[in-house]
């Protein structure tokens, strides 16, 4: 048992009252973890273009606690949580996995029943409150997660505990777009040695894969962008006979899809991924062993570090298209 | 050598002289066949929806001896052709294999560079002649099989030979829709046990699978009808995380697929195949050989018989929606 569990703790995070508006770096009191609830104390968290879209996104959710992409260290548990310790080295995570529906019983399926991303629930399950107040007003969470704060609570089920010797600097930016392009392109895409991959989208997700164009079309296509041009491009650009191409980026809801059937006839597949295929929990130690046994390099991503204090920077360098992963580190 | 061979044989042939118009029974002359070409006597030919379309289609290709679903006896070799012999039982197939391309050296493709289905060429490869001609004048080919002929002559990539014990007269319609709608499901869905299947389509291709609804979606689809409301209908009927929806029916050149991209990144796949993926002369001996261990029925299909003298019976039951498959008796 740490000293602060079960205790109500003070502490700072990048509060976002307002879309599109500078957030605002104030106290904020998170209550103590419910059933099968973790709190964790976060050390690095980065920003991703979904924290991006739905803080410029006009929902009646604020003021919200933004961040998904981060790494930190249990500080306590709630009832129940028995597969995690106080100290642990953990990835949270916006999607679950509870273990026990269907999709997690399934070998292919990460798109957990109970835990699946869901943008627009502003509090936690076990209750429907957010852990989250100021002044006894409740702030709402953001994906579960809300790592742009020094504590948050998110469910077990979205916690991923992994080597206790990997740098969190670095692999906080595991626990979103690089494991769902890195996915995409080991579990989905599946290229076999030799075979040609174009890659739609080179920002922090589609990097993860390779790119080189080829004669007839190429084996394999990754789409990051969410662009429905490119992500029709990316399905008509595959060989027929054996071309895959694999949907990544997330479009407007507006958006359809069209080709021609004979597209796919030609023997072509068409597969969309959800974080890579990766099923929370499961998968991401291993990713993260993969950067320890250097066979993935997380440091090409990283193109800038701040301390938590000057966060609005890492929105400003990712509106104006500057780098790809700005580390935030709290403890600076 | 058989007696007959390097001889032109008048034969017996349904010709089309004419969109939608019955087929003249009528002597044809039949050339030998020239380099890697082999002449069949065909046993038995059966009608398939294709042969429908392009009957029905006011194509240039007229006079043309239509037929593509049958089986036979290899009767001539033309030069090069070194793995059939004289006597062999084959099955003519409208697709083929020239074994060198990429397709054909891809374990997954069966979409041969060389020899992969044209429905616009109405002669040989070898020398852009046709093999058939009434008083000097010649008819065209279809799909380089035109099965409605007691001999026909067919390029020796797209003849498969199979196990001499099997009754021609049901085997033959594993020359098309029984091997497509087998293929799609075993190959290309690919359904564990206990998977609910939908099947759109229940004319013979579609027969070829099992069907069964379930919540949430259902694990594999396949389309057989090529209606693209259809099309549709069976990608989103899948199960997200899981589902697979393989597209088998040909639609008209106008349609356009359609869907929103979320029902693809909810983790389904969409799969075109062609020919069920068989390759056609490696694969078809085996699926012959399923049905010769009763791992595979074909009587189900079956539902007319008449002599090759009545063969525009057999279009007036397709047209009215009569049964499945009529086998045409090239001896009666
Ligand atoms: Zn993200
Ligand atoms: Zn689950
Ligand atoms: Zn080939
Ligand atoms: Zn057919």
């Amino acid at each position: 048992m740490s000293s602060t569990a079960g205790l109500i703790l003070t502490c700072k995070a990048a509060v976002a009252w307002e879309a599109g508006k500078p957030l605002i770096i104030q106290d904020v009191e998170v209550a103590p973890p419910k059933t099968m609830e973790v709190r964790i104390k976060i050390k690095y968290t980065s920003l991703c273009r979904t924290d991006l879209y739905f803080w410029e996104s006009k929902t009646p959710l604020f003021p919200r606690i933004f961040g998904h992409e981060a790494a930190g260290v249990v500080e306590s548990l709630g009832e129940g949580v028995s597969d995690l310790e106080v100290g642990d080295h953990v990835l949270p995570v916006f999607t679950g996995e509870c273990g026990d529906c269907r999709h997690c019983r399934s070998d292919v399926s990460n798109m957990c029943d109970l835990l699946r991303i869901n943008s627009v629930r502003g509090v936690m399950l076990a209750d429907g409150q957010s852990r989250f107040s100021i002044n006894g007003e409740p702030v709402n969470h953001f994906l579960g997660t809300s790592t742009f704060s020094e504590y948050t609570v998110v469910h077990s089920g979205c916690v991923a505990k992994i080597n206790p010797l990997a740098p969190l600097d670095k692999v906080c930016i595991l626990s979103c777009g690089v494991s769902t392009g890195l996915g995409a392109t080991l579990n989905v895409a599946k290229p076999e040695r030799g075979s040609s991959v174009a890659v739609f989208g080179l920002g922090a997700v589609g990097l993860a894969v390779i790119a080189e164009m080829t004669n007839g079309g190429v084996d394999r296509s990754v789409e990051c962008t969410g662009n429905i041009d490119n992500m029709i491009s990316a399905f008509e650009c595959v060989h027929d006979g054996w071309g895959v191409a694999v949907l990544v980026g997330v479009p407007s809801k507006d958006a359809v899809f069209m080709t021609k059937p004979i597209n796919v006839l030609n023997e072509r597949t068409l597969k969309g991924t959800f974080f890579g295929n990766y099923k929370p929990r499961t998968d991401l130690p291993s990713v993260v062993d993969m950067y320890m046994n250097k066979q993935l390099e997380l440091e090409k991503f990283i193109t800038h570090r701040i301390p938590f204090s000057e966060i609005n920077k890492a929105f400003e360098y990712m509106v104006k298209g500057e780098g790809l992963r700005c580390i935030i580190s709290m403890e600076d």
